[in-house]
């Protein structure tokens, strides 16, 4: 059984992980670390494994972890994981990493959103860790880079008709709404339950990191063209949760016929197992909502086309933790190592939520 | 003290009028109708009202409002107003109709969205209820009609955008994100808590019947250039609040400068008590959120200017059953009657909420 | 592999069974019946299986059932229950019923709390399916009875105390807090999310119906002595999950030693996958919440002494579908089929919630 | 008109002072200290009153406030308002504080609940600020000390009972439920939203530093008769509101008629218009529920007998902030002004919340 490492296992990304994989069958999970908890048992820091595990986190020695561990996941902070990334690759280890770091392919988008980069030239060799686009190079990859939950739901959204040239690449609107663990598991004033609570924020409108690597990957999608968006971000009255509603308009103003829009959807998410196109839901529930899909790694989209102006509007919901972080990191170790991509991840949800 | 009747207690809309009314000291509440709570007393229906007023619910019999009343709001459903409001006016009394039925001017997009109407010759002399636009007509109107709360906040937002030709009148987007009271006090599946709770539902992308008004008040203040609204409504985890995000693109692709676009929100507000332009707030809540206008009449509004895809987005949070729906409603009344504006509307809002 | 049954899956305790079933390895699920929803796919009325049940409701005739299935579960409304269940057992089909029909082994309580009874024959012979009191008998049994939510948690939280006589039992005060989906699947007037949402609503002080069944396993566990208990239900803001707090009082006014009663606990749960005694926790989550169990098999129990005025306060957190219903219902297919007793139910909850 | 200042103006507490003293027709608000906030407008952080008010944080100089006011506020926590008010009192000042440091007339409990205490000369001279239980004593009190919120909810809930000699005084239990505003304006781990949200956390189930004030002015009221508060704390998930159930035995085992709990109440409560006996209520909101009176200053109270066990259940719902601290302050500095006591306390909440 190949064995597993996770460096920063007091996040909730981390957590995150460490609750998966607690129940893979096909994995050892041999090393957790956190600075802040070493010595501590898992449980007494994620309540839900009481019972379930007996772990405890360590130190992140590089040593131990390169003796303990075939593959890592780095959940640490950006900038934090610049420094430790190269020295576990260097150790010959596979690495998943979960923060901004690596997941763009050019420094300059970086340096604009981020600042400065310890190693730049990482940056070609990493993958973006998104199966549903980047299967192949996930296989053989030795770092994987985790998409931002928020960039996560709006590729969904929009990968098909970006693909399929249907829309204006530069004139992309998306409005992200996220619950209040997408902000981590630090407590600040802005995340107290009197302030934060029955609270629907915007945010951060305008400059939202996640915009680069939204660009980077529909911008692939379109064959290099140039791809703008104007991402827009809400904190919404959830503890899990986005919903990305994007607006676009169709390319050269000609609407694209809604068959052709439908099968886009069909044909980029067929044998997906994780990403569902909603058609044909009716009811309530007929449009992706983020209370579906909270706790699994599916993500749901659909769209509707508007002749009154002229638009587009798809949606992709996702729960950020999930498939937004741990889920698609979990998918992609699984196609690494080969293993059946959907193990530890067919949690549906729950109904109701 | 002027009498004041209230067609239609038993609503959402109905009651926060009898809530604020019972507080106003210039005027008598005199009459309040529900077919469903006849003989009850009304703090039988309202709880917060117990140990306030003796009122009870009775019939609505012209004949007894007509004696009963100087002024009489009606919040009854679109449709059923229109059966109504003329035999009241027609009896002398004014009226302020919290319904759909006579917010357009035209008859057209009133049979677009809604269907038939059995008095199209009111539509002329009913007044839009939005003192912002409309005060000196509302003085001495004989019918207002209420703005609908999620077309309050889209206006609001926009308006001195619209008004100063800043942007391009045929591509506004408008995210509407709404609490749970907004669609009524008539329990139905989806406002099941279980199904309702957790919810980021999208639940009217394209045709929401707010986009004719919207672009009716919209287009007035663009002297009547044609304004084109895609508006796309979400049901969000609360029970009260509105934030309306409207996505605008600068006329003639020209962005304005930022220094004017905040003149066009000073001037377009300048001594309106209950639009607040939070230009200068800083801090968690620098932008407007429904969490700081819950109960309140306030309608906060806000803009950020995006020049990475050259957009402007602007906002407004209003409470859909004060600003949204009864505080204008009683700020019209306040105004007709010749009244402080203000009065019985003086309430902030609860903080934290 | 044993065929399973399901009548009644409009409801949310059907719901649950299906969610769970679905992924259960052992058993195969080829019945679900809902008269309201007949000929539609599951995933139409649970959203989260879309994509992972092609199975249909069926109308839930007899024979079709008996067909079908080797063991049925009856998720419908008590009197409904009982007058199914005695044909299905005719029918050679093992039932596992979730309403209160059988829970009661005595007619008298069952005339009490919920009027007469069609087949009181039947009492006798079902088993009250808590594993963790009835396991030996679940093992034979040809009918199980579900049960209560709110019993169930009371019930563990008191059985160790009683058991070892070491509280009065009859001065038992359960304090019990409880979701919106306990109270069923139906929208109704209380229900609807503006009435609900934000409410602490004390809704059956006194009289509640599971008072019979605690009195009941209570009284079995004190071999015969009367328990008595008074239970009152407040409605609290969460969609799933039920705290239950036990004030109670040391018999004879003697408290045993703390040491005393943490070995009643731990020798009473001894080997119980999902009975938790938290004693050693810390942090805040050091006694049971609702929120750490939503969504999972485990009930959480803990203690606390209180010399003040010579208490025990004793506690049990679970969530009112699962541990509360569908959870205790499989574990008890599972104990009567012969299989590892925690398959399906292994999912430890979501962390944060 | 008299001049108010509120020392401690950056915590729920002083907050809540400054929106209801902002609205307050007949003093002058001249003063608000806060030392994390000084030279800011008060809007900056109390957001809702943006446009409202033009005050700022001033440093807390006694020279200043001495010379600025004639009553004032100290909303500082315990220990630190012991420092404060002797000094303020000196100087002329009435002072009413809402800190723990002044409510027990004893210095006995004092030190077992808080630790020392360094002017406990000042415990006889203080008034406890329960205007229902003291108001004589307030109209000429120098320093009034306002009652704990959920002690508060808890002596409402209990006061006729205990008066009238109908309950067993040493064994009351009394389950509290508090939203999580009442933990104050810091954010801490507890306190952080993911945590937080979706709670119903047992945190202080016995122990609970209002069990003093409860007991003494139960006590008062059974004329000096021992009683003895089992008290148990729980977070629930609300932001603002406190439900307390108070289960307790009739005296000697003789449960008295109804109609004479009722009268208790009724004469007990007679003529308050801030405490609601909710005796003739229906419907869903038949009981005291904190969803009714969020935002306003009154308590909802009312009882059931529950002759299975022979207990009588009491309940009252009341804001923390409100009702619970800042209400009860205000209400009895208008009592000390000879002011009409319902001044600025007017709001009757919010209808749905």
């Amino acid at each position: 059984m190949t064995r597993i490492g996770i460096i920063g296992g007091s996040g909730f990304a981390g957590g995150s992980l460490i609750q998966l994989l607690c129940f893979h069958p096909d994995i050892e999970l041999t090393f957790i670390s956190s600075r802040k908890w070493v010595g501590k048992f898992i449980h007494t820091q994620i309540p839900i494994l009481r019972g379930i595990s007996k772990l405890k986190f360590e130190l992140p020695k590089i040593e131990n972890i390169a003796e303990k561990c075939d593959l890592v996941f780095t959940a640490v902070p950006h900038k934090t994981a610049q420094e430790i990334v190269p020295n576990l690759v260097d150790h010959g280890l596979k690495v998943i990493d979960l923060s901004a770091d690596f997941r763009l392919r050019k420094i300059e988008p970086y340096n604009e959103y981020y600042g400065e980069h310890s190693h730049p030239e990482m940056l070609k060799e990493a993958v973006y860790g998104m199966p549903e686009l980047h299967r192949d190079e996930i296989k053989n990859a030795k770092l994987v880079a985790v998409p931002g939950c928020q960039a996560a739901s709006a590729i969904y959204a929009l990968a098909p008709l970006i693909k399929n040239n249907m829309i204006d690449p530069l004139k992309i609107i998306v409005d992200s709404k996220t619950g209040s663990s997408g902000s981590g598991a630090i407590a600040t004033e802005s995340s107290h339950h009197p302030i934060r609570a029955n609270s629907i924020r915007p945010y951060k409108l305008t400059g939202h990191r996640h915009t680069a690597e939204i660009e980077q990957e529909l911008g692939n999608l379109a064959n290099g063209t140039d791809v703008k968006i104007g991402f827009s971000a809400h904190a919404v009255n959830l503890t899990r949760g986005i919903l990305g509603t994007a607006y676009t308009f169709p390319l050269n103003d000609k609407m694209p016929e809604e068959r052709d829009i439908i099968k886009a959807y069909r044909t980029f998410y067929r044998g997906e197992k994780f990403v569902r196109f909603m058609r044909l839901a009716t009811g309530v529930f007929r449009l992706p909502d983020p209370k579906l899909i909270a706790g699994s790694n599916y993500a749901d989209v659909s769209f509707e086309i508007d002749t009154h102006i002229n638009r587009i509007v798809s949606l992709c919901a996702l729960d950020n933790l999930i498939k937004g972080t741990a889920g698609n990191a979990i998918q992609s170790m699984n196609i690494m190592l080969g293993l059946k991509e959907e193990t530890a991840l067919e949690f549906p949800g729950l109904y109701p939520y």
